[in-house]
């Protein structure tokens, strides 16, 4: 790949346009666009206008939106027309949706009334949902046609469609009767009815389904496309497997955003303004700054214990943390497991009774080094390496348990699981660790060992 | 969905068996499949023989592994054999790597010798490689085939193919010469040579290629199939877009585990042992715990400071937290960032600049607020006050920068950038908080204001 750019690269500089365009007629539309996502605008556009038409609008659905925008005031009205063309309608909303208003105008000018009206159709679904990720472009089939007339129809209609691979069979009311793959299409008899080839027990989504839902359905089942009807079944579009590629990643990264306690944002890191970045980071960073005084002040009631044994003050990054830790990495398996769909609600006690014994094993495992090594290594008291040994046990269970259950609880109230991550859960659990802690060594440090 | 189920449980109950089977007919083989796991085994070995041979096959590969190796312990021969001569390749290799040597031996024994050929070479590629997860089930055409000969050659081979969408054009010496898709040969005339209707800049992957780059190309070209070649490009297999989703959670799932500081594991949360999940869990928190020693020892360093104003300690909690909270947001953006391709190693400096100016926001208003609580709400004694605040300031912008650079860092020393997470930046941010804390609160506790 980087030869391919390599070789542009210096074709450009030497201007030789002829072998570069018909270089980049061979290179995929997404190589293409990223080639021109590194020249500079004035290099981008003269490039661009070099493209023929149909890759040109390829290559332009997978511009950067801020190339988009600045190609979009530059080229006139005569080039938009052909590249709106041949953009699929779900490539065109997603313009509209990300274009500044006069661009806006100017693409539904250029768009006919017909396709004006689809795409105001789409724009009214919420954001994230099943709706609003679909196309309009499949291929419908009427179940009377025979697999003679569903290719002839394919072929006819196949070209302009998002894909021709899953054939949807919908009656005259357009009720969605059945799916039948163009696999089927193709390896089955001329004369045979789709009718009674197709699968009716069609898989399909509604135009308001949230989009982690359908992303759900095709990592499930596996498929290339599917339905999306409305309230009584009508087919209304479809959902390519390529847009729900996006969408997973789009999610994944949201659920990172939220459990290291950020706002979430589909934003690219590198294009986000430094102030909108502070906007998502410094809500969360105050509010756990202002829950940490609950720890303060419990560390103020126990002064005189302090004053007495000073060196109780040194374990209190390391009960903290690993308590934090303990807890994290928790609450980071429930919640995973909770998104994947392999933890469910119901599986409370069986998570809770998992993480008690994990926890048991943990904390035993980590309060007998900790002990170890404070007496033998570092020659401590053995009173306060035994408190810091039972605290570090008690400490790993409660996090472990809280990091386990929270989440959970977090679902049911019909919460993102995601917020009860380390960051939150560290903060609940830093408080538990100094109480047990200070009251253990309260009464272990009565009676010297 | 949840009705169809109901509905199957209570015709189970009532041993209704006949419309049972009709109504699993017409579910699609992941719900069957799902219908059966949720059985008692004799039950569900019950339903499994009366399934058609073919669903048989589809549902099987969908079963979860203790319920395939509880049926292949149980089926004959005579009942396997069928099964096996359904399923996809990349399926009975699958099934091969999971079982039992027993139940791999009958697997084998039931498999033709080409089969049981093709299973050993795809044996061979190293786990996680794009050999290992491909199939050797894919429609290949030679180039000087015309669409007519080309669609006769798929309806003949296609019924056994993973995939029928993507076709692969190769030469006599099996050399890789390009892709086209059935839709392409579905559009086109029938005279047309494939030769020339192919595209020639084809993507594909090498057999040992990770596939975590494999699924990066899909994700980038919204591929349905890739083609994987040998070193002298001749077409070994192909992966499908299926198979890759798997791969994407999988390493996403495996990310969030190294992110929390575990080892990761593919295996189900509820399904792993108490034993694997304390292993899993246990080095990290050893590690960390025992590096937390060095900010228990720089505490130490400052006792006599601590013995004359207590009051220092109740900050503790508030600092190290927030400094990690700090560092956590900082390095989850990034090591996604690294992960999905957007943020690259020469990023680094605007990286760098970036996180400056939002950790000097941030520090800022974290440092204000602070100062102005504890000054006007709790009335502390300015000097304090300020320390805490001018720390807290420090704190952040240390650990924005260290949380920001740390994973890129691992990424260009070829480790895994998803170890500079949360709990190992907390524990570095730690001793540098404390460390800047003590020393401002040295110098302005000796002029107080």
């Amino acid at each position: 790949m980087n030869e391919n750019f390599e070789k542009i690269q210096t074709l450009l500089e030497h201007k030789r346009y002829v072998p570069l365009i018909a270089n980049l007629n061979e290179m995929n539309e997404v190589d293409v666009a990223h080639v021109l996502d590194m020249q500079s605008p004035a290099q981008a556009l003269l490039l661009f206008r070099m493209l023929p038409k149909n890759l040109a609008a390829n290559v332009f659905a997978q511009l950067s939106s801020s190339k988009q925008s600045a190609f979009l005031a530059t080229i006139t009205d005569r080039e938009l027309a052909p590249i709106l063309a041949e953009l699929a309608m779900d490539d065109i909303v997603d313009l509209v949706e990300e274009m500044p208003a006069n661009a806006v105008k100017r693409i539904l000018a250029q768009t006919g009334e017909t396709e004006r009206q689809v795409i105001n159709q789409l724009l009214k679904y919420p954001e994230d949902s099943a709706g609003s990720l679909m196309t309009t472009e499949y291929v419908d089939l009427e179940k009377q046609m025979t697999v003679h007339d569903a290719l002839c129809c394919i072929r006819e209609t196949g070209l302009k469609k998002e894909t021709v691979y899953t054939c949807y069979v919908i009656d005259q009311n357009r009720f969605l009767h059945g799916v039948i793959s163009l696999k089927k299409l193709v390896l089955s008899q001329g004369d045979l009815l789709i009718e009674n080839l197709c699968e009716r027990d069609c898989i399909f989504v509604h135009t308001h389904d949230d989009q982690e839902a359908v992303a759900a359905v095709f990592k499930k089942y596996g498929f290339l496309a599917l339905p999306v009807v409305d309230t009584e079944r009508r087919l209304i579009g479809i959902i390519t497997v390529d847009d729900i590629m996006d969408v997973m990643q789009q999610e994944v990264t949201e659920d990172f955003q939220i459990m290291a306690a950020m706002q979430p944002s589909d934003e690219a890191y590198l294009e986000t303004e430094v102030f909108t970045l502070v906007k998502h980071r410094i809500g969360w960073l105050l509010l756990l700054m202002v829950s940490e005084t609950f720890t303060g002040n419990l560390i103020a009631g126990y002064e005189d214990l302090l004053v007495t044994a000073t060196a109780l003050t040194t374990f209190i990054p390391m009960l903290m943390d690993t308590g934090g830790n303990s807890g994290s990495q928790s609450s980071t398996l429930i919640i995973r497991g909770l998104a994947t769909g392999e933890i469910q609600l119901h599986d409370w006690l069986r998570v809770l009774y998992k993480e008690l014994r994990v926890a048991l094993a943990v904390g035993g495992i980590l309060g007998t080094t900790s002990l170890a090594k404070t007496y033998f290594i570092n020659g401590k008291p053995l009173a306060l390496c035994g408190s810091v040994g039972i605290t570090l046990m008690i400490t790993v269970v409660a996090a472990k348990l809280t990091g386990g259950l929270l989440p959970i609880l977090a679902k049911k109230l019909c919460l993102d699981p995601a917020i009860m991550a380390g960051p939150l859960i560290t903060t609940i659990v830093d408080t538990t660790s100094l109480f047990v802690f200070f009251n253990v060594a309260r009464v272990v440090l009565r009676w010297p060992l």
